[in-house]
């Protein structure tokens, strides 16, 4: 049974999104390592994804002169990647697991033509004042939108990712045991019409997670992050939480306009998609319980039919 | 016939070491690539190496607050090795050559008793003032020395490579047919006494090319830089271009101090290694020119005996 583990950026980052010490983040990612060792235990070969949100915004306010966004992208795989498969390493070596972990920088393909193209929508980076936002406009190209939080913020394109060019060396290593760690930050987006070409944007990482979990067929897609459960009328008096829906009721509450689009939106859509494409169930919870949230003790799973509810059987 | 061809970092660098815009860096990746498709053209299975010296001193510059030395050679793995990859596939296609890249961020084991560790050579990032220098010594531990330039750069110790964490990887992805971009930057140093943990170095990219080329037991090194033979005396009146030397020339040489530690020594030090581990040749020479290197029309060769000289069947 295969499972694809896609680990939250914001889960390697401390509160409020910004990137921690280096102690502090080889610390954070030890947690992902023990919900990956206890699915292999569990008898899952497993694939590891990651974001880079706080990490690339880091490199993009730093170095953003030298790099383009693309090659900010493939930079964050390597860094975080290489904190993952060591500390993948490290936990497989103190349970006597015999696999290796294996981190391959993956581009994903999206088209040119996506109309996320002419409507950037995704912050990166810092928060500018007006003029310096409007030098960098004229200077680079770049486009700002004003963050609630009060200045000028570069915003992104986020185009849909169509497919992992790297397909073929995941199937192998799967194929011959390792774990591979793939697809980081949503893989460096890039666009292969004519010429392959990186592009200035960011692709979601539980989209393209899904994706690769689709081309490989695998079984289950469990999204990490730091919420217990997926919520309806999140922070209303009413919220409910989501326990066990079907993918029909999870397209229906998408629809409905209740998970926001820069956070819960895009998982929830991962899922659907992953069911719909032929998986057996996604499940969005907590780093640190993947084996609680598999046996249904936190999180919100979704499923192609609840069998406690017969309506699927009219 | 298997070759391992190191490609220089500042090969990737505007004169004088500056990383380029992102367009130079891309147009500056495309003469290897033409290298890389050439010898495979010519029968070879290929893996690829690369430098990074500007690019992880840029990364020290600007972000040391956040990444570690391990962290920021990890980050270059995913940048440097993402754009070659863009590179051959793109060459690659125009030649119908079917064949795909796939970088593997690469670990490197060292010895943490390594006598580099006590003695730091290495110049790292920028040179500071005295006040900031002794600050940040103060604040991260750093060590710093007296640069020729004017100032006080940090020095990081530069331990030898002794094993290839990826290696049953790297040579599954050979087998396969794949085109392998490893060891980047001489790979991210870790010591596997206990944990894997990274370490504040940076390893030599030829030495841990050389090493990669033994384990795999590779026919060939090729290390392309910006120079269009090694010399001897260089500099000097009596400045002699090496075309064809015997291991053992290339040890005296090497033993009397003819090539710098910190540019043409560690790429003589690297074939002198390779062949007396079971190589068959090592190359060096100007990078775009590996055909002409191979049929000795630029270049230096180091072989284990000249046939012209009669010296060996004594």
């Amino acid at each position: 049974m295969l499972i694809v583990v896609a680990l939250g950026g914001n889960a390697f980052a401390r509160e409020g999104g910004r990137v921690g010490s280096p102690e502090e983040q080889i610390e954070q990612v030890r947690l992902a390592a023990g919900d990956v060792a206890d699915l292999i235990e569990d008898g899952f070969d497993v694939i590891v994804t990651h974001g880079n949100g706080p990490q690339a915004g880091l490199l993009a306010e730093r170095v953003s002169d030298y790099l383009s966004l693309d090659m900010i992208d493939a930079a964050t795989e390597g860094w975080m990647g290489y904190l993952i498969a060591n500390a993948l390493t490290n936990e497989f070596r103190r349970r006597g697991i015999r696999r290796s972990p294996v981190v391959i920088v993956t581009r994903v393909i999206v088209n040119e033509k996506d109309p996320a193209f002419q409507n950037p929508t995704k912050f990166v980076g810092p928060i500018y004042d007006k003029d310096t936002a409007e030098r960098l406009a004229r200077e680079r190209g770049w486009v700002f939108k004003w963050d609630a939080r009060g200045g000028y913020r570069r915003v992104v394109p986020s185009p849909e990712p169509l497919g992992v060019m790297e397909i073929d060396v995941i199937r192998l290593l799967l194929r011959e045991g390792f774990v591979p760690i793939a697809v980081g930050g949503g893989g460096v987006p890039v666009i292969a019409n004519g010429d392959v070409r990186g592009t200035e944007a960011v692709i979601d990482k539980d989209l393209a997670s899904q994706v690769l979990a689709n081309a490989l067929n695998a079984d289950y897609l469990l999204i990490l992050t730091d919420v217990d459960y997926v919520y309806l009328n999140y922070g209303r008096p009413n919220q409910t939480r989501l326990v066990k829906v079907t993918v029909s009721e999870a397209e229906k509450y998408y629809n409905e306009g209740q998970f926001p689009p820069g956070s819960m939106g895009p998982k929830i859509l991962a899922a659907i998609r992953f069911l719909r494409g032929g998986g057996k169930a996604a499940y969005i919870g907590p780093l640190g319980r993947a084996r609680d949230i598999l046996r249904g003790l936190v999180g919100t799973q979704v499923v192609m039919y609840d069998y406690f509810d017969s309506k699927h059987l009219l």
